[in-house]
């Protein structure tokens, strides 16, 4: 006997086709954004307005980098199978794994955790400070960092991170994640010995957590954001390509080297 | 000497990151909605509010059908591999191709072609319902389908094509490829001799050719589209997962059968 | 300045293509079996004849399991974007994760860290046998288990263990990891209580382990045999389809239901 | 009802497996290649020795061509996703598409045309010529190219092309495919006016079309052959990474450029 596959996403019938207990046509279409819509597609409720302008800060924050090693992917895909763009795309997101994209859901978990394992949260600065430095104490003891301090490039000041800040105040969004993460950014000099900036995906990963949204889908967002940048990315090789020289130059400056000995098994 | 690699998309510094000539942080994120920074990036310029909301309609037309076979793959894998959401969520996109995405490429493209190769755009009803005629005959006669009509499910009328015309309408871009398109739907029973309704998924495809966007990119919003929907499945593959009783289903009801003798080479 | 890419693989000039230090077409084409070339890609070294016989062995073994997640999702990538055969195999490829295909990782890993972490490799099967109790000991009181025991189908015996072993034990190939596996399939009654049989899948592991290969490419074997399986399905599909009735029997017995409540955020 | 889902491939029960109507362990494990096998599995029948040496010279002579689009796009991959080698694999094969994979089907794909298409096949070469002859002339009046004449490196002779045939003939397997392919070798100058090579990677297309391969799986075989070599590019990128070398160099070469007025929709 076949099972049921029980869902509260989509249905349709002859006459009409529904998502989310709503009717597609007659209350989404031209009703709900887009943002909105994924939202709600993960959340399973529909975001306020305010909920939808940070989220929608979030995804703009993510959604391009420029010559990330995952547009270049992207781009190189195009380039030998420009028949399938559903392929370069695919492609590109398929980088958006633990080492580039990671720090949002890393940055969004950890802190999701501290918050989770507290009795009471705090209700001021200098009660997220002292959870903040406990929290940031436990993790150096365990040999292991805080995911979201520190950027490859934006040394002083990732310059998201006071916007996004900004923007969660101005919609009374900064919750407890965001709270505690801008708490490590005051108190982490004194554990770590140094200052470092507060890392703006990872800022996204707080305000995505402050937003409800599940942890174990944090990468999704990223992802989704990633897609409209990548789409770009994939229209621009279509109209100035780059993919031929990204390979050239790769391929032109290979050199032939034996194997170490610790190379060879 | 490596070349240079010019990019009108994003650039950043150490202080700044920049995309799409602006300042994202100042100029873009919190001010600028992520449908409209999707648009963006492939059109490379920003649409106006009501081109938004013509595309944000599209994009949720499109972003969750139910247990599509794109669906079902992208949950299959997560239940395969649950570490790894890009690979759930790419090996869903990757099933975005000619079959079951590709009407609203198709119609795009096929309505586009008439449109450029008409010497004067037409003024009116009659005159779209004529320039209909004269494309609807000449595909039947080449032997092809005209894309966008027909739909396997909503066999009179597709429930998403009289609301997406009304947005258009509303927002003053109703332009000639949706003209055609609807004039299509008026004049093809003359020669097809039966009545099919009009594909919503082929009217988004004109409606986004009307929005400007090009052609070769439109299987991308869709594909956009679609990564919204499949994060809403994924998570709801965390919550209530139905991939293990849909392998199942199908690895208990395999049949063993010798292949035929036209199998064998 | 341009960074020089050093490779030992392969290179090409106008006259000639080298690959691994050889001559592609000279020494490689018609010489060399391509299961020996995808072992010496990755090991650095051409395998002898027993040690051939052994890896094929083990990627035949792998190579195609019916009706998996990861065949079901090729097929129906196939069935959707009939125009990118690139897409299905990826699509089935990237079910190749943890869940279904990790148990060869996972248990080549578990054995090499036990033999890495030993000073002194048994001598005899008393020497092995003490070894694995150990250490399924410290698994269990880790609260963790030991991977490639029990099979979900084959619940007595798996029957490409004794298979492997076999062949193994005919190249002169038996080495610490397969012994040790076996030593483990012999003493865990009495540390859990109860007899699994030893996965096939898991022994694959052992195996790729012994011939030397690099853990850390454990998956990329199981992965490549898959690849071999998977064009199998594609090239059924094409055929005789099935991914139509997989779809539609998933679609028609979907069923709405309201978000739990633990669902709504 | 659910379905049932025939196949001629594998099946299990809880003592046996299954695969192309052999018991896996007893009969294909250190009895069958895995090239003979991967043969098998799209063929639907065993290969002879002959047939199986020229199959994996084929897959030897399409593993890995160095540095190629697709070789860039696992590494970087990997580089950012190390988390999850099916997704580097993945994306690398995602690259095997129409331009830089696609000769070899291509080529298959027009000889079995112009084979099926002929009445009676020719005895001999001054037949074969012939009908070259007639086959280049009608594609060149069409305004279409012959797949597979020349090679963007190999302007002269591609190496792999003469072996290829050699070990054809050794194993009496030159066809028609072949022997049409090596006479519009030696006709086409006449047609076109110049004299190219003939393309090792046409020669595979069309020896795995004499070998009764499916023209519609062809690129499945080349997409095999290079996930081993995807396999040797991901285990060098753990050994010796020049991933983050390739991004770099493109990163820090980007120059932002305002879009150009036809970039502007």
């Amino acid at each position: 006997m076949t099972p049921e596959f029980p869902t509260s996403l989509g249905t349709s019938t002859a006459d009409e086709i529904r998502l989310l207990g709503q009717d597609l046509t007659a209350d989404l279409m031209g009703e709900v954004g887009f943002g909105e819509l994924a939202f709600w597609l993960v959340a399973m409720r529909r975001p306020t307005p305010s909920e939808t302008r940070l989220f929608e800060a979030v995804l703009v924050a993510l959604a391009d980098h420029g010559f990330t090693p995952t547009a270049i992917a992207a781009r190189l895909t195009y380039l030998s199978a420009p028949d399938s763009l559903q392929g370069a795309l695919a492609a590109g997101l398929l980088g958006g794994g633990s080492r580039f994209l990671g720090v949002t859901e890393d940055c969004g978990s950890y802190l999701h955790d501290v918050v989770e394992g507290t009795d009471e949260l705090p209700t001021d600065d200098d009660g997220y400070d002292a959870l903040a430095l406990a929290a940031v104490r436990r993790t150096k003891e365990a040999g292991r960092y805080v995911p979201g301090l520190g950027h490859p490039v934006h040394k002083e000041r990732d310059p998201r991170t006071p916007v996004l800040m900004r923007i969660a105040h101005e919609e009374g969004l900064l919750g407890p994640h965001l709270r505690l993460f801008a708490a490590i950014g005051r108190v982490h000099p004194e554990v770590l010995g140094r200052s470092l900036p507060l890392n703006g995906a990872g800022v996204c990963g707080a305000a995505l957590a402050d937003l409800g949204l599940p942890v174990e889908m944090l990468r999704g967002f990223a992802l989704l954001a990633r897609a409209a940048g990548l789409l770009g990315q994939i229209a621009e090789e279509q109209r100035r390509p780059i993919g031929m020289d990204a390979y050239l130059t790769v391929d032109r400056n290979a050199v032939y080297v034996d194997p170490a000995p610790t190379e060879e098994d």
